[in-house]
């Protein structure tokens, strides 16, 4: 391809709204442009990124045994009420009203129409397993679009389901997904991670996130320095703490009147005590129960009405975790963060001390090790305005602490740095952010009990399918890359996924030079070897910086001194310096760069 | 590949809802299955046989010297605003109200976002020509989607777009997109036929339509039995009429009540008159003239406020044709079909006849050659619920005839079966139902000057870009496919986009016999041609229904009997026997009855 005869509208300047490397450059060097708030079209170069990517997404995929489909970006909006994702998905679900009144959602995963899908066609065991998957375009209605194509409202998406009729099978296909996630990246040429990770709004049971490094990533990875642990810090679990309810009041317990001090950091300045001596009391309404007469429901049912969950006033309450500890612990199926104003005043909400849990019969407490802890603690006084010092654990709570039906003490906080490993093999935690570039899910039931997809056995007898589900960004497959491989000049394309794999630069495309350029470019293309030609009328300097900026592996400079010679330039772009290669050399020297 | 490993849904019975062909076979294949009015899964068989026509479609478009792009299915209305297509396309366009309160829409096609595009990153000469494309969904939110994937809301489309210098150019651009089109179709093995179109909605100046027969299509294709000349109906032009407004009254004009009789046949029967000897009056408004003041508008401009259409009550006014002649005779720039009460009343619309288009000042009035002619005429009486009968052309209208500046004579009718060929060689016309896969259009300027797109000579003046437009619904293909292609036993796809190209099917998939299967399959896939293996536990002859059901070109049927003398039975789809081939020749026959 010539470069005057395609758009590569490279620019000197980075856009004034790009903060992160790849929106930078995938702006300056012609590949994206975008079309209005998180909707960017992708040039011709950046098509061809994307299109590479892709392609190696779908070979990885066909040699896993997944058959590929194209399902509607239109899904009914009765099949997301089905499954309950109609308000989970809340406000990041874009809609859109036909002209009859009916509404359809503008897909952003297809997990309700797949799974629709094989409740209708699947029946038997020996229809399973199967893997499905397609690379289509997904919308979501992202609050704030940013950062190019990191944070989008439309985007294309590779997204995989499994079906499986045992838990033994579904961990077959999850590995196999696993292993071609593995492949993917590793011959995209990006340097990623695997770390466990939570399942999210998507439910399940079990997963791992593909992860690459990027500043502005919405991910924390939680990494162990001795190197055998990695997590996404939602998921991140912390090593064993030493704790205790015990310990001899440090003071009387002293009232201090905090009126106006809208977060923890400014009650602590006040009080002139750290947040790290302070408890922080979360109330959370328990949820979920099998309602009255259901079989579900066990006859003597505990059913506490609230989940009071205390950290130190330094850490983040991780909710997965705090759901895991209520349900494993007081069997509670589901928690949700309080949020109707007059239970909130009930609870004095802002200024709410671990006391007022053992007060309310209908309340247990989870406590994190951190909090549980023989020291100075300040607290909420359960009055409005009032903090208290001094607060003592015994002293306050009473016999409470020693009923395992009342409180607790378990792991419900965000990982932080220099917290110890869970491997406790006297390892630390590093945090550093990333990307999610591809994510495994083991789903389980959810969608097929939610959309009847069942299966009947060799004896005849039905059961739900087991899911899984597997997705991966295409676009965030360009972003990992440049975020990894660039320098001051531009892009670095890693050969499996750069917009051509060499480009030609002639000194003065005329006379002599072009027609070896001309030439070359054609046995280049002939040789499978895509291969741009810039034929602009511009200064050598203009299209060396071209070629650095967009970030083509290869480039060859042909000129009229080494011409004389039978010789052109050969100039790794990761290289510093150019070596001079005899014409007759090119092909073998190009394929060899390429396959380095 | 595996049947059981996949999912190809087949089934014994049409769907009650399917009427066409293709809309029952790509159901009842297994190919595609529909999730809600209007929108399709590609099951993994639709998905291969889509995927193969795009490749084709890809490489030819990049043959071509086209880039690919991916512009996003979000627009924002505003651009759609500028072109006032937001107003043309009417109810087609699905719309999408984002969190903020934005309304964006679901893209039917990409001229507004792409000329914008070009508009912002094409400056100079230099940069032309260019032609984009890219193969991507497209939503249109049809009135009453059906015929399966022949009248969808969500459909992928590729669409080119080409940006020149100069006509001759254009010129250069449009022929090398309708060679392309023409490559395309053929590799794809689907008869189809290239029409001269009208260009519709999309505005612009020249356009070729290439269609698949149909039954059920929206077009009706004109040709003449002389085989040279074909058409749309919207564009096909007829060939000379004679006409004269000549000739005396054959009766005294005679008033009959009319009332309470909604169409032209009702009338008719009524007053015993064949719709064929009445005159049927159109009243258009004349729009789009330059405002007041612009230097377009010449000072002394004559500006007639309507059109009369006069056109026999067994014709159907063709608009395309009307705005034409009224552009070339009377320098109108636009029409509309009246459509305010008050002057439809004023018109007295349904009881109009010519005679009232004389007596409007503000009138000029075309009349069709076959409406023009000396003979019994019934029409309106310009008088509410009346009609007259022996209505003569000069008794009624008299001298205004004669004057070019109030009545001309044209074509502005719908051509129909019988009418003569446009060649003027005798041929006469006749008329099939047809379906557009593709459409090349000359768009000239329309949407460059509402979106300044711009680009600078060589002596630095600026000038609008002149653009194409190329569009391929890529799912048509296979629609067009089936409907050509297909008995009473199922689909016979073309090689060339055949979800797979083999099938194998064991007698008994068990044994020797598997064995032999299994490694065929290999042995074909190692060769790069596409296998499917029917490995279900199911009677041959329901094996050999499915295949045939499924079209796959060739089928290898795998027994016991011939295996012991190391044979095979070769079953090519289209033909009626099968022949028995030894395992060594199996492969070279193969590739050869693919190739042919």
């Amino acid at each position: 391809m010539r470069w005057s005869q395609t758009l590569i509208p490279t620019q000197k300047e980075n856009p004034a709204d790009a903060q992160i490397a790849s929106h930078q450059l995938l702006i300056r060097a012609g590949l994206i442009r975008q079309l209005t708030a998180g909707a960017y079209d992708f040039l011709p170069l950046g098509f061809r990124a994307l299109h590479k990517a892709t392609k190696i997404v779908r070979e990885e995929m066909d040699r896993a045994g997944a058959s590929e489909v194209l399902l509607p970006a239109l899904q009914p909006l009765e099949l997301w009420q089905k499954s309950g994702r109609d308000v989970a998905y809340g406000d990041n679900l874009m809609r859109s009203k036909d002209r009859h009144g009916r509404i359809n959602i503008l897909g952003p995963t297809h997990e309700e129409v797949i799974t629709e899908l094989v409740a209708a066609n699947v029946t038997s065991y020996k229809q399973l397993p199967l893997t499905l998957y397609q690379i289509q375009t997904k919308f979501r209605d992202e609050f704030r679009p940013r950062f190019g194509l990191l944070r989008v409202r439309e985007f294309l998406m590779k997204d995989a389901y499994s079906f499986d009729a045992d838990v033994e099978s579904l961990d077959r296909s999850y590995q196999k997904m696993y292993d071609a996630y593995t492949r993917i990246f590793s011959r995209c040429g990006i340097p990623f991670s695997v770390v466990e990770a939570e399942s999210g709004p998507i439910g399940g049971s079990a997963s791992h996130e593909f992860t690459a490094a990027c500043d502005a990533g919405e991910d924390i990875i939680v990494t162990s320095d001795k190197g055998n642990y990695a997590a996404n810090v939602e998921k991140a679990e912390i090593g064993e703490r030493p704790h205790t309810f015990g310990g001899d009041p440090k003071g009387e317990l002293q009232k201090v009147h905090t009126p106006n001090m809208p977060g923890i950091d400014d009650v602590g300045k006040f009080m002139k005590v750290k947040s790290k001596s302070m408890l922080k009391t979360l109330v959370f309404k328990a949820r979920g129960w099998p309602s009255v007469g259901s079989s579900d429901r066990p006859e003597n049912l505990s059913r506490p009405n609230w989940v009071v969950a205390v950290v130190r006033g330094d850490h983040d309450v991780n909710e997965a975790k705090l759901k895991k500890a209520a349900q494993e612990k007081f069997q509670i199926p589901a928690i949700e963060l309080l949020d109707d104003p007059e239970t909130r005043a009930e609870w004095c909400i802002g200024f709410c001390g671990p006391d007022a849990a053992v007060k309310n019969l209908r309340a247990v407490m989870i406590v994190d090790p951190d909090a549980a802890q023989d020291t100075f603690w300040a607290t909420g006084a359960n009055e409005i305005d009032y903090h208290v010092k001094y607060f003592n654990w015994f002293r306050e709570c009473g016999q409470a602490l020693a009923d395992p039906k009342k409180v607790v003490v378990a792991d419900i906080r965000n990982a932080m740095e220099g917290d110890p490993s869970p491997k406790n093999d006297g390892g630390k935690l590093k945090t550093s952010r990333g990307i999610e570039i591809g994510h495994v899910f083991k789903l389980g039931t959810k969608y097929s009990e939610a959309l009847d997809a069942n299966y009947l056995d060799d004896e005849g007898k039905s059961h739900p399918i087991i899911m899984g589900c597997y997705g991966i960004g295409i676009g965030r497959i360009l972003i990992a890359a440049v975020e990894a491989l660039h320098d001051e000049r531009g892009i670095i394309w890693p050969a499996a996924i750069a917009p051509y794999s060499v480009i030609i630069t002639p000194i003065r495309y005329e006379g002599e030079v072009k027609d070896a350029a001309d030439k070359l470019h054609d046995q280049l293309e002939s040789a499978g070897i895509d291969t741009l030609l810039d034929d602009r009328d511009a200064r050598p300097g203009v299209k060396f910086a071209g070629a650095d900026l967009i970030g083509i592996p290869v480039r060859i400079n042909i000129g009229d001194r080494g011409l004389k010679e039978g010789k052109v330039e050969l100039k790794p772009r990761k290289a510093t310096d150019a070596t001079m290669v005899s014409l007759s050399d090119v092909m073998g020297q190009v394929k060899a760069l390429l396959a380095s």
